[in-house]
């Protein structure tokens, strides 16, 4: 076996886990898998990852001793919804999963996402692996244990917190990402150094296309976020608090996903999230809280990066600024009513400001739309 | 307010909850939830409970301040299925439930484990109440934080565990119960006895007119059933253990109502566990464990009650052994494959029993069916 990076997320109570990153781990999937002991794995994945790699997981799995099957869903964001979710519970009890077994989510976001949830409720909870297969899962949704779906009123509604017993994150899968794919995880790599660490913020600008083509730059990236995610998570898993800073541009990123009706040929996750980070840095600058330097690096570098940074460039359009204000209403970031963003004093300065007033956010907005 | 029973279930971690025991509670639902500081406390119901109680448990809410609304779903255990969950959350959702809200389950069993499995999903999790109406729901579903749905392939397949925050047991509401639902209610009571509290059981055999009647021997037998489960919850929360005391009678109980297509008219749970606990008896005594003298006794008390105690009493049979054994295997409490059961070295002395042989339950119930 190569020697993959590795970070630990030390939780409590027998559930700390480890994420190990590098070229070609889904090899390994097996022998990993089964230091878990468990009798069985099954493996839950979408249509297209299943065509690259259902095949060779599962070969991995059942030469390492485990029981193995698949789950296959339609690929896209669709099908994080109730259906799916019954049809993704459903086909785990075909194969037999019992409660020492473990469920594989072999996928980007959306899969480790329905497939987590599925694990975290299938005889009110089984454990699982993550083994993300996109830049965004690797970076950000396999690590910290949200599972969910969406809900016709919103987002990730409906879900639980459920920890991983295990991350694989097989650098050399992002090789089939499409371009798009990767410059809208490239967005939740950036989101880290913006948080509160200035100094990968300047890494990223130097060594962004070594992320996007491959190679230790790549590898190291994924390491730092997931180290990042990590350091939160163990802090505030609930997030009762600072795990918040984590959605630093996803308000405003969550009601563009909303009011695009998460159609992905108009708007991905991703794409969303750069344009609201763009959006709550130049937010930030219009409340006096950051220098409006900052908000143009930091436009300038998504932008660089291939990435949409203003409302405008939504396909489609986004709806006034009256609809946005009421998509983020929706959001579960909200308490009695009132909004909750994460705005930033400078690049990496970010924290969380509850009770902003709509009618400022409404001004900002309409501004933004007005703009040319 | 009046003085109700108590009894208080000491989880760790701020999670410990009191379950209060009296007539009429419902009319100081308000008070008691309002104590727990939400600003909105959303009930959910059927539509039975709702014509009877509905109106009555929201308007305590609002006049102690709380903002309320009523989800209402169909009555039966159909409703414990995917499409009513997404229902109930999505009811919720309309009704602006917010993390720091509260969910009221007011019903019985399907009620509350519909309900709770809602609230522990919903934004991943919000707080909920049990305000159980049914007996059974009184000394058992409504408490030690089992939610859950059923899945084609099996009872309560789909689940979480998710606490209350307090339970309200209005023993009133068992005025209004049918003879059949009071009686599937007593399986569980008796229960309790069986599994480890000789003296319980002895009480039973002499006061159980005393709880269908209603009066002191109704609520006090709800207290000590309360208590019993509460003892095995806190000692073994998840089911890894002990805990699966609890399901005694269920193992045959829950094969039945499978076979039965969970179809009430047929069988309810109760019915189903009442015929599980003769089994139980029957078949520890025909292994050499148990005295055959304490299993005619269990049968005959049960029976006293109106209860079923052989599977010939099924209304449209039950299937052949080999039906039985086979549903038998689909029920969450196999592991490996193998058959787990709980039995008895007597009334009282009840076990966890792994490694059942197959052949030996079928022999068993090949004579059960062929029986006179």
């Amino acid at each position: 076996m190569t020697t993959p990076l590795a970070v630990t997320v030390p939780l409590d109570q027998g559930r700390a886990y480890d994420i190990l990153i590098g070229r070609n781990l889904l090899d390994e999937a097996g022998t990993r898998v089964a230091a878990l002991k468990a009798k069985a794995a099954v493996i839950v994945t979408d249509a297209n990852v299943a065509a690259l790699y259902g095949e060779r997981m599962r070969t991995s799995l059942e030469a390492a001793g485990l029981r193995s099957g698949l789950v296959v869903v339609a690929p896209g964001e669709a099908s994080k919804c109730y259906a799916t979710y019954a049809q993704v519970c459903d086909g785990l009890l075909v194969h037999r999963v019992e409660r020492g077994d473990l469920v594989v989510a072999l996928g980007g976001g959306v899969v480790g996402d329905l497939a987590g949830f599925a694990a975290a409720t299938l005889r009110r909870g089984v454990r699982f692996v993550q083994a993300p297969t996109s830049l965004l899962a690797q970076v950000d949704s396999s690590v910290g244990g949200k599972t969910g779906i969406n809900s016709p009123l919103g987002k990730n509604l409906i879900g639980a917190f459920h920890q991983p017993r295990l991350v694989l994150a097989d650098t050399a899968t992002l090789d089939t990402l499409s371009e798009r794919e990767m410059r809208a995880g490239y967005a939740e790599v950036a989101k880290y150094g913006l948080i509160n660490d200035a100094g990968f913020f300047d890494w990223c600008e130097a060594n962004w296309d070594g992320i996007f083509s491959g190679g230790p730059a790549r590898d190291e990236a994924v390491a730092i976020c997931c180290r990042a995610k990590a350091n939160v998570v163990v802090r505030d898993e609930r997030e009762d608090g600072e795990r918040a800073l984590l959605n630093l541009g996803h308000t405003f990123g969550h009601a563009l996903e909303r009011l695009t009706s998460y159609d992905s040929q108009r708007l991905v996750h991703g794409e969303g999230v750069a344009i609201g980070l763009a959006l709550a840095f130049r937010f930030s600058a219009r409340l006096g809280l950051c220098p409006g330097q900052d908000a143009g690096r930091v436009a300038n570098h998504l932008a660089l990066a291939g990435l949409p940074t203003t409302l405008r460039a939504v396909p489609g359009g986004c709806g006034d600024a009256d609809a946005l204000v009421e998509a983020m209403a929706q959001d579960k970031k909200v308490r009695d009513g009132a909004l909750t963003f994460i705005l930033a004093r400078g690049i990496g300065q970010s924290f969380i400001a509850p009770g902003i007033d709509a009618a400022e956010v409404r001004a900002f907005l309409t501004d933004e739309l007005r703009a040319a």
